[in-house]
């Protein structure tokens, strides 16, 4: 088959060849894409009167004939053709006759295959925000349903001091707001439209590139048209934006899956986000939470990937940009999966109350506060620190906890315990001492679960609003 | 020396385990960010009476003397302290005696060492801004003064099109345009205040974070205790935006080396930024563009460096976090020396004109404009292509341009041509032919000229108002 | 459909999870060395009566009608049973009955689909040094044809002494002559059999391990059965060498990109293996070279994906593991694409032998033997290349090359200078006088490139006896 | 000061471009290498007669006094005189006089700076590697000691199979000899001299490569002048197999990390390898296991730093190859460091049998082996598998252990159970039963021990070996 731009060779290209350029195996999932930035770019076309209005409109049709097609999976592409855009503009041409060809006027590939990923990006990135939300609500709701249920809080998996697992829970909430108001920010950054630069320089036909942004509801143009063709910085930020997203996920997976350990035992998985093995009859793997941990690697990989293809690249376009693609689209793929799934392990997981609070007494996590204790006597701290730090040794020697201890052994370490100790080492005591904002006594807590919810409702509605716009 | 937390040991750490975990080695450059925090930490202790007014000013005053010495240099860091922090209490406590040590009152390592980072950040950030405003600025001047210089435009490094070499330029004001957006939208994220989260879980003291935050100038509160000690999505965020600048410095400082070359000879780079070899004589090197290039790959390692350490770790802090400094240290000096070289190579280079006028002769890159003409005579595009492939395959044997041909010549590939088409083919005429927004026609670049003088304005007092409130 | 671990489970699998976890999207490409495996595993259990010989035949035969149908392209893969081993094993039993099931005996999944990997990744390793050894010869011929051929050699981008084409490219043989080592020590790390680890503990079936691995060919046997399991050593190794690889790849399809351009000027690459343009008639762009250089990208980002994804990984197995394999897939892809089409692009790219003659007398790159004349004649080097660049200087400002210089003009910036000079500064003259082992004059690389030869010859046989073993 | 390389500059270098450029900061780690290297330069250059012997001499012994200078700490280096050769240079001209200047006769700072890399880098791999022979040593000592000690074997951190405490450390010690394997084949690639190659293309002089590659030790001499200078593989290798080794840490040290916890409890490190809190006196953190874990990012990111250079750089030597040490010698170091604290942290951990002891009696770890007991009484495997299953859940509701269970409950499940049931599932048995090679069973662990022990001693001999000829 001839190629379009066949003139000035002599030779045909090589069949491999064809096939190690050729982008239609993955860039096919653009296809609605291309046609709605066509639709917008043919209806440009007619009303500067660039071509005849008839045109227009016998390619508009032509075209949502198509789209027809693909939406319902019905159109075949070919390798020959190369790319998704020159797939569209044969069949376009096979119904519509010669005067397909005219759609092409005043753009090029360059500045076409931006402007479909910009479209493709900017309605995943909503779509991803939105499943961020719901995972927050799940957050939400299990630690609303969980609010008396104290957990083990860990610094370096020691056990340091006990908090809400409510306020567990909330911290990811943080992280995931922050999550979601990165990607809003880098939609400001991907909301922006590439078409009219041309190949790299712009075009000669008078073109209205303000009606085109319009019509595909842009909020802003490129002003330069080399950076328009060449520039995959909202790929890259997004990519940025996914891999600290999936950092999240894997920090979050990595105490599911020790939550889910015989020697934790904090939850319980839903079977339905369990596996088993096919060797050993007792085991329940909590594989859902593994693999969502693992698929950071293939996100960090698709970072580095974009990075390492855009290094050192001369403008404008080269060839090497066609790599930008796949990894976008796996990163993509990849968030909706974890996000979603996420969502629903959270809703199912049960939490083993009982057992927690079993768990809770059996460490030395209430230390701090018996220091404290001291202090507010008038020990000064580093004083305090040392004579508990030596009564924790003592407990260990004796295998005992603190709550154990006689007034005799307190008094053996210092003079100033009373018998009022023993109500400021009581876990609950403990928690609700950590009055401050941010802190994880209850009333904290519960005041900082309403700002979440407030949080995510004003979510929703902005990606409600945000979508309006989309196919 | 003992240590602040010896009290339930019963061995001294190993001497190698010291050095191997200490800090002090690099976390020296948060000192007077760690003062500063310190300030605004006891102000705060004072005034809510968590410890009495005359010890809080004593403090202060202990405070700001050993900040005097560490801004001129004179304070002296011992491993066995550690860190940073440890380091000046320890000043402390010399300097003003016991009371001293009621400075931690009410906070953490954890919670004190995120906001020491934070700060720092805070700052580095606005002035990594404004030196991004001085190399927009520099480009934009060296546009200003050569908006009538045509060089070639080039995809695939193969001519394409002639651009003016302002319109070139400003493809990279976009570029760092957008980078600046996207370190003024990572400030909301790191302008957040940690300290009072304590050690995870919040303090028993009465502290009163809304007055810390408005001492130092912070924004917004994590809300998290949790969230707040273990949170370094702000590094993260930060290497990212760092990673895609230097991104764009190689693509930038390839097109110089290139540019500088025997072969392409567009400009020439002042002495004071190249280096000769000790060996070869007639040698120029364009030493410093290639190194800005090189050092992209330390920022992408220090990103993905961090983004490896926090992958799968548990809440809240742990130890791995320590490794968080050196890269974000490393890559703000990259920056910081990159960007302010970049501009001074900018703004010391020659173009070299005449040269430059003779070059944009030799080429076809006024083909599209060709293939366009006989468009406007109704031939179809696709044909058009075909017919100039052709012609330029003809030049090509004949050692010609298209500039050169007869009008025979001309009339053997299509009849449709006519004496106006050397007009039409004109290098300028080329150039000013792309005249839509964001092409490379002189009026829409002299537009977009003025654009980007009034975006550096804006920017230059947004930095100018954001590093106010800094030290 | 049931799963194969159901008993401990009271509920079903969630069908969104069912797809999330589900490999047999991408492992199917383990469909051959899996049966490979199972041919061998299943010979083992007959020849040591694990199971009855007979059954041992009937599995042998089910499997190899499945293994035929699986070439010829007709078997039909369920995402239900999850991956390949049980697609295969559903296969198995549905057309030999419940005997099938007795396949999987002494063995689990863990250790199976690690010996699937070590049987892929050794035969494709194999080929991919065959691939690599093709490249070198389309190298050593092409230097071989044009041993005649100065190019400028370049430091910096800036022409520094001129030397053969041949050594240049003998350079690449140079590197690609490390990749064939090092992927030859790689697959000593490839070449070991985890099959009979079991689970991760081994197993309670008196297997043969020394038999099986004699059948399949593997050198050693992992001597430990929780490393066995959870070793991806071998794949990260053959993802660094890749990297290795792809970077020399990048680096040599750069200066095909730049050597295509308009500038250099110094090959002209086949049509076959470069595409045109929609826009522009002229253009004839080195996709290609681009392509390989871009897809440096994946291999990278496949490279650091893995490395992130073992990260912190407890023992043994973990699902995350499952994440191995796409990565490895595309590397093998994309190495077997870009080396197989880099040594077409090579054997058909023509040397412009006539315009390279002109280019190396147009520059100072004979400035080093004119400063190394003054040495011979006593003048201390460090002055003799004073001397030479004020000499560069002085002819830049006159626009002359050294070569056309008079007497006269040498005799001002040093008295030194006699009519012997021109001789020196005779291009030929300056390569030939590099006359050291891995220099650049002819002899020497006359030598080298027999050497070349006799080393590619050697890898030639190699490969042939390496490959003899493979299916 | 005046630079080596002025003679064709018309202006000075401008001071920040000096810092900026200067390498001096960092590759003083070098000096040692720079002079052994310089001082088998001249003593080829008198033996070949390129200089006279007596200036041979004079060099010689002024670079010895140098040498002197710089092991006991006394030389000072100057950021003017760029990096270390040209700071060596300079004392060594202000030692012995002009003559000094003849040291660089023959050779370029090009192969001059890759000679210092390689017998630095191969100096340091052979440490590394005796390094990691001796945490193997620890590793083997410490399975030795406790060869009764059974804990659980994990598979997605659910508890499998028993397994013995050696034969899980054993899988460690197979991880770090494939380590050691990888280095040994890395050191083939660094144990060739660049030396001879000059700036790129050779040298005029007549030296003799082979007589500088014997008084250095190397096996083998680059055979390509412009690979030899540009080449950096050597570098990567190392990097990459760095990244390996550390990545099985962050696994060792992950582990470490749970099994010191209150929930895990297996094992209690050292205080000496721990420290505690400024807060929580309670706390004891393994902050050196974190630490080594959180240093695998550093490692990480100089591998892929590297790489980033490298991508897309021509031939030969560009100035980005400045950027090859600094992550190198920090690698150097983070190895040195964590092996060397690893080692000691083995050795000094406290198992805590008893604890251990009843620990594994507390799960369903003797599954496997129940289906396996039903396979034998002729029960198809898939069968046994869910009869076991759902005994298991019988038991979870009722909480027990298989153990626990009355012949009665067994024969509800089962007829085929019979008493000698409970010996099945006795742990010990459960551990010997995986009586393969490569298995738990204590014969199977003990010849792996004996196999271990005789690698490491070859190992070391190796090593020892190695370093005879390193100063």
């Amino acid at each position: 088959m001839s190629k379009l731009w066949g003139g000035r060779f002599t030779k045909q290209t090589d069949k491999l060849v064809e096939e190690f350029t050729a982008s239609i195996g993955f860039d096919q999932k653009l296809a609605v894409d291309d046609i709605r930035g066509s639709l917008a770019h043919v209806k440009m076309l007619g009303a500067c009167g660039i071509i005849p209005q008839e045109d227009a409109d016998k390619i508009r049709e032509g075209l949502l004939s198509i789209l027809a097609d693909v939406r319902a999976g019905r159109l075949e592409y070919a390798v020959e053709n190369e790319d998704i855009h020159m797939n569209i503009e044969k069949y376009l041409i096979e119904r519509i006759g010669p005067v397909g060809g005219k759609l092409h006027t005043g753009r090029s590939r360059n500045d076409q295959v931006a402007t479909d990923m910009h479209l493709y990006l900017r309605r995943e990135v909503k779509q991803i925000i939105a499943l961020l939300a719901d995972v927050m609500q799940a957050l939400v709701d299990t630690a609303d349903a969980h609010l008396d249920v104290v957990i083990p809080g860990y610094t370096h998996l020691q056990r340091a001091q006990p908090v809400l697992l409510a306020h567990h829970l909330l911290a990811y909430v943080g992280m995931f707001s922050r999550d979601a108001e990165r990607l809003q920010d880098a939609l400001k950054r991907i909301d922006i439209l590439p078409l009219g630069a041309g190949a790299l320089a712009g075009t000669t036909f008078p073109i209205d590139r303000q009606l085109v942004a319009k019509e595909l509801g842009f909020a802003r143009i490129y002003e330069n048209s080399m950076d328009a063709v060449s520039d995959r910085d909202f790929i890259l930020e997004f990519l940025s934006d996914a891999s600290i997203l999936m950092m999240h996920l894997t920090r979050f997976c990595e105490e599911l899956v020790m939550w889910s350990s015989t020697e934790f035992g904090f939850v319980e998985l839903d079977d339905a986000y369990c596996t088993g093995s096919s060797i050993m009859p007792q085991k329940k793997n909590p594989d859902v939470a593994e693999l969502i941990r693992g698929k950071s690697g293939r996100v960090y990989g698709n970072l580095f990937g974009l990075l390492t293809v855009l290094k050192s690249l001369p403008l404008a376009y080269n060839k090497d940009l066609q790599e930008d693609k796949e990894g976008m689209f796996d990163t993509v793929e990849t968030l909706r999966g974890s996000l979603a799934l996420l969502a629903g392990m959270i809703r199912t997981m049960e939490v083993r109350k009982e057992r927690l609070q079993q768990v809770v007494k059996e460490d030395f996590s209430n230390a701090t506060d018996l220091a404290d204790y001291l202090v507010r006597k008038n020990m000064p701290f580093r004083q305090a620190h040392e004579v508990i730090g030596k009564l924790v040794l003592y407990c260990i020697s004796n295998r005992k906890f603190l709550t154990d201890l006689s007034m005799d052994e307190y008094k053996q370490h210092s003079e100033l315990f009373e018998s009022d100790v023993y109500q400021v080492i009581d876990i609950r005591t403990v928690v609700d001492a950590r009055n401050v904002l941010g802190g994880t006594a209850g009333p904290q807590v519960r005041q900082a679960l309403e700002r979440a919810k407030g949080q995510i409702t004003s979510l929703g509605q902005w990606v409600e609003q945000a979508l309006e716009g989309e196919i």
